[in-house]
């Protein structure tokens, strides 16, 4: 096992709170909040606007240092309360002193997991890889060079509600934040996508909505398209239907194999995941309806 | 309008043969058609082979210099035809200084049209743009700037049969070897889709296969896809199903409204029908089946 | 000439007040800024910050509905001053109203102008291009197809400390806010760099700081890269060394003669010179020493 | 340890002769060479030809199903030595079952090593990682997981000459086909540069020629260039001066810090390597003055 200073970049991530806003647009919100956190003399470290017109919604995103606030996560919640009812926000405020715990899983496919365990111990992710649970046993020695504990689940036609009873203890267990599917190409049952709605992540290999369902790189192949890709969603009971998060393609041609496209589509399907896991971990991601919004720094 | 010399570049495109080859595969054949071309005393500037394992097919393409040849193209085929047999080839030899005659479509929409025009004019088209046929009034005037014939047809829900009998009247009299939809929006009757069949180019704007069908960058806002893009393909009777070209997509976020996905998507799809075009032009694709061979210099 | 109408997409786009700030950074800047906005009723319809942590200075950019604001431009001054001294901001407000004239320096070469002159009359350009200057002629019917002023200067080594003050005083006369050299080719004297800084825009054909000079593309060849680019900057005196505004790359390979170097870099010539220009015109570039923060939305 | 049946993904490789010819550019050359395949029943299974017409340079790569000829690489070069004196060929014959044996030379950066010993266990590279030599010991245990010998040599201003003897006499020692530096971050002396030249191949993280020498981001950072990149390049005596491979680029703002540079342009670099070893591997790269022919299936 490597340690962690090994890989690590320095990366000095500050502490900061992060308060998410959605709420119907009205004149007036971002000086409310501003005044707030002038008022107690809260340094915004970033901060992000979206106006949907269309929906009258509006959607915001601020970082405050969080030493420059009087207030711990509680005493902040309790403090902004009443203007959030104000507005009927919808929001949350997170402390990036409390690290999201990650569990991943996985099937037999190398290229996810082992890119993500990369990032982890590189410090590119703000969050916690606590556990990885596998349908399979091929991956548990990479997972235990990196000291993450494995937890190997097989799922059979006869066994799945079971099976995914077993997955769901487990996620209980070690007290998941986020569940990330990192290539585990099993249709999640529809209670555990409804209960992990918003904090389960999909990576599709393909662009959707071309492609949904099985062997996209098969679909592709047989269409002849010229770029093929990868999609990052939140699950829902929809198979492939979830709100998008994060897509990326790359360039194809009448050359490549359905295993060229496999190879090739590797590399997309690992960058376009982690991507969209960190977007997730630094709260940059609000879903409303079928779709995101993401709050990125432009 | 502008004399050519104004925009062009001095490209100084070669006078060469194009000899294109699909056959099955079987050992000996590029070697068969190379010692042709020495015998002759053929200069090869640019050769490209394709092998398809699956389906056991070969493609091939060839620019022979046309002065280190003793041959016009009628000679030349006469005198390839046996090698031609041997191998039951589908085969085809172009001149290069025999220019294509296009004939573009265009309906009210400028960006794709006002971009072919600048290409074609700055020597970029291996082709002569020979008139445009328009069932709008609007870009008549860019046409005649350009010293374009210009035909004005209009298409109504009652009069389609004959209105496209007289559009196919228009463009044999232009006498086209290339149809090209440069944003038409016309559903091409079927009968035309049949005869104008590998030389009709469309260019669709998404990333087919999605969205299929009518206002596709409405159906990319609802789905909150994070890259739309644009398709060049030949028309088939079955509508945005035809062998792709050429494609390419751009990045957007849920900022975007329904009008600036138009306005980004316009910029991908002058690009990917140029370049799809261009690839026509110079006999580089060939159709296989529901897909094409685009026999690039890699 | 067409009516703009033909060409235009309906971008209807709202009346807002752009307000502009650049200080050193400081608690409660954000907070009071929105207070005043929120004072009077104003209706932030888009907001930018960045905290450049290492020089310590903060940069923001907001944008509020005119009509939710009872000021006009100078009000909004005379009521902002006191905050904006207290803070020892650069600042700047702007109202979307109040069109920039755009003047375009041109000298033969087409790509540039008739994509930018499409631009305008699509209604992507948020200004008014009131005329071209250009010291070859070229280009001048082009210009009169669109109904743009067009002034013939010609420049020859003997006649450049005239020439350049005969353009200076056509640039005056046209009471020009925005100056661009559109693959203009001329070194601008250093009194015209110092006069117009922080307003001319250059588009140089390779991607900075690599192939400074002259014929970048023959240096881009002779290196052997396997991208090319081009970049949009501010002029200053130091020739290619302003303020980058935007860049972009395309890929090519060693089939690809200089020539097709020129041909294939006027793509990204023209995109990133229309990229950067937008971003200017919508106040969106701030100049923060040798580098520009350019606030997009994210 | 990994089984590599654990990661790879059945890429079956068919056993080909690659024939690399690089000539003076005369009529006949292709009908010759495909004439001499057929005679013996040769099948060849990809082609490329790549025709330098300003330095009158013929480039040709030809793939050759090994089965379907009757000799062995041996009696390849025996029976082709007379057609290529006849055209002054430089060239070479390589048997795709003799994997190349691959010398990786690290610091204490692990991307591009973490990245090429898992595309190594996934079978994308044509070649056998045989050993790591390293200036630092911590990425011993990685190595140690995929069961590859490493030979830590330290380096310190004092022992250069022994220490880089002692990296000669080991890659001697492993019987080094290619020797890649993978952020070895170290200035090769010149004796091993000219004795490895056209088989030391190098990443640089910069987008070459901007950048050269020491630190590229810090400098990126400080020049404010709105994209960053990396190159791989074959090593020669002139410092980030050897012909180009591979390159690549990735966006950057204002945003981002020096260690956002670092990060973000850690998945460009370990990319760019691996493309352009992988291209080295296969014998698409033939070193032509300061530049490189890359044949690629186009």
């Amino acid at each position: 096992m490597p340690n962690k200073s090994d890989f690590a970049m320095n990366l000095s991530t500050p502490h900061v709170y992060r308060l998410s806003i959605a709420c119907p647009d009205k004149v007036g919100i971002v000086g409310k909040v501003s005044s707030f956190i002038a008022l107690y003399g809260g340094n915004i470290t970033e901060a992000n606007h979206h106006l949907d017109q269309d929906a009258g919604w509006f959607f915001m995103r601020t970082e405050i240092e969080a030493a420059s606030m009087p207030f711990d996560v509680e005493q902040f919640r309790t403090a902004f309360e009443p203007i959030a009812r104000e507005f009927s926000m919808q929001w949350s405020i997170s402390d990036s002193a409390q690290k999201k715990r990650i569990v991943l899983l996985v099937s037999h496919e190398a290229h996810c997991l082992h890119d993500l365990l990369y990032r982890w111990k590189a410090g590119e992710l703000d969050g916690d890889i606590v556990g990885i649970v596998a349908n399979h046993q091929v991956l548990g020695e990479m997972a235990g060079w990196y000291n993450i504990p494995f937890f190997y689940i097989p799922i059979s036609k006869d066994n799945k509600a079971e099976a995914f009873a077993a997955y769901e203890a487990q996620i209980d267990a070690l007290n998941a934040d986020v569940i990330v599917l990192a290539r585990f190409m099993q249709i999640m049952p529809p209670s555990l996508c409804e209960r992990y709605l918003g904090r389960m992540i999909n990576i599709h290999h393909s662009f959707l909505p071309s492609f949904i369902g099985a062997k996209p790189y098969h679909q592709a192949f047989k269409r002849g398209v010229k770029l093929i890709g990868a999609t990052c969603h939140y699950v829902t009971q929809d198979l492939d239907e979830g709100p998008i998060i994060e897509q990326d393609v790359i360039r194809v041609t009448h050359r490549h194999s359905i295993e060229d496209l496999q190879r090739l589509g590797r590399d997309v399907e690992r960058n376009v995941l982690a991507r969209g896991l960190i977007y997730h971990l630094e709260d940059r991601v609000m879903i409303h309806g079928h779709k995101t919004v993401v709050l990125l720094e432009g």
